[in-house]
């Protein structure tokens, strides 16, 4: 069995790397064509790295839908770039005030706080750009279905509304009961990873409702996994400082449910986003292999 | 000839009245539908006021275009969205650092500055959803072509661009030339402006070339008045703060070609502009007003 389990994760890591170059690429074209200006440096350094789980997702749900490689690639990129804002804004020190981001100093660090407002403006129009433009994804009714999702999903009623009440929330961590916590995560971070799930689906004009329920189990597995690893994991491997909601009173889910049901709640993400594939077959042996990278990480 | 210009004068303000009631009904229509949540109060404040120009080049482009007219408002709104972030954002203590804004306290005043960053993200947003909703712009391919317009306008080769080299020539306004000025003001003033003005234009599918021409005039005109009036105009009438590029030592059109040739240069911007229109005939005598309006006024 071990040796199927190193099989698996070299075969696993492979795939990783691969979808990774692609998406990687991509971004390289979409930079070169519309950031080359006073904000390309910073654009590039807040695109570079991370572990493309949004990507992943993209390109897998994508290819099981039988939708096309190409504008998966490119929607993939886009995705990186909406994700990247929000870390570039989410680092700011009015914000969580943060001086490392995928091993390299933040943007502010690195520029300074004007910079990094402003990157994360652009990082935000460039997906919209790379989403609307008819030489990545030609059809038009597609482009506007991806991008009406992603706006409602990034917007004041998603991504940001999360933002909103996790700020709101550290006021009064001894309040903060499971239910706000899991619709503060669900906003904050579910949204991004449901819309590269989704997205699959909708270049291939296909129902989308069983990958979202997929991307939703995972999107609050991964939050918990990203808790978990506040609390135990180390800077080196994650890229990022850490034990930093504990210092600073946040509630979290291992705040409220302690390490272990942390890890017991993790793991039943996990089967609830399995069960959420089965009607896709060993099709989506990748996505349950994502899931499962995404969920048992150590950085 | 003072009753003409007081009765022509009447008929504008109560042109513009009605463009703005109308602009505001919608955006109370988007931000209820789309913004209700922790941020929908900062949304509505920042979303508060102003001249509305960009909504009245919108409508009335539409107009002389036979666009929709109701197409339009909600274009107006979307524009106005995208503005009002850009504001918020550069408000900012780490950017222009200002505490007025239309007459009220900045958004990172009047609550803080993690909200201001995510109000102003949340705005962003907001325009894109507006755009790519089919119930306000049923066409696909023409809300496709204003999203990717305004997306590469706001972005890294656009606004946030000219925001970016605004900042970088703060650290040496003696190296500054009028060239690299207009190229500032181009990108970070001008790019909403012109979207403004062929919005009208893509709305109804018809060539945006000349209207365009006519917005990069006014575009350029109405910066050049901008730092005439934070030369000599008054906190009252503008509702924001005077006097900052003088005190901070910032190179402008005043401090560059002294006040008589700035309005000199505001004047030939005004002419050129009218020059674009003459094709319309008298079809564009609001867009005319319009463009007195916006380079005469004293606010």
């Amino acid at each position: 069995m071990a040796s199927k389990h190193t099989l698996e994760d070299r075969n696993f890591a492979k795939f990783r790397a691969n979808v990774a170059n692609r998406v990687n690429a991509r971004l390289d074209t979409i930079t070169k064509k519309s950031a080359v200006g006073p904000l390309f440096e910073p654009i590039c350094q807040a695109l570079h790295g991370g572990k493309r789980v949004r990507a992943l997702l993209v390109i897998e749900s994508a290819r099981i839908h039988s939708a096309d490689k190409r504008q998966a690639e490119y929607a993939a990129a886009a995705i990186e770039c909406l994700h990247a804002y929000s870390l570039v804004h989410d680092d700011l020190p009015c914000m969580d005030d943060d001086q490392l981001r995928r091993g390299q100093p933040t943007i502010h660090v690195a520029w300074n706080e004007a910079v990094a407002v402003l990157t994360g403006d652009a990082l935000q129009s460039l997906a919209f750009e790379v989403l609307s433009d008819g030489s990545y994804i030609p059809d038009s009714r597609t482009r506007v279905r991806l991008i009406n999702r992603l706006a409602r999903r990034a917007g004041s009623r998603g991504m940001a509304a999360g933002q909103a009440m996790d700020l709101a929330a550290e006021g009064s961590p001894s309040s903060v009961t499971m239910d706000d916590l899991s619709k503060i995560h669900r906003n904050k971070t579910g949204n991004l990873i449901e819309w590269s799930a989704e997205a699959g689906a909708i270049l291939a004009n296909q129902d989308a409702d069983r990958i979202r329920q997929f991307a939703r189990a995972i999107g609050l597995g991964y939050q918990i996994v990203d808790d978990l690893l506040d609390a135990t994991g180390n800077t080196a491997r994650t890229g990022k400082a850490v034990g930093k909601d504990l210092v600073s009173g946040k509630a979290t889910f291992v705040t409220l449910l302690g390490e272990e049901r942390a890890r017991l709640r993790a793991h039943e993400q996990l089967e609830a986003a399995m069960a959420a594939l089965d009607e896709y077959g060993s099709e989506a042996d990748m996505l349950r292999r994502t899931a499962r990278f995404a969920m048992l990480r150590d950085y």
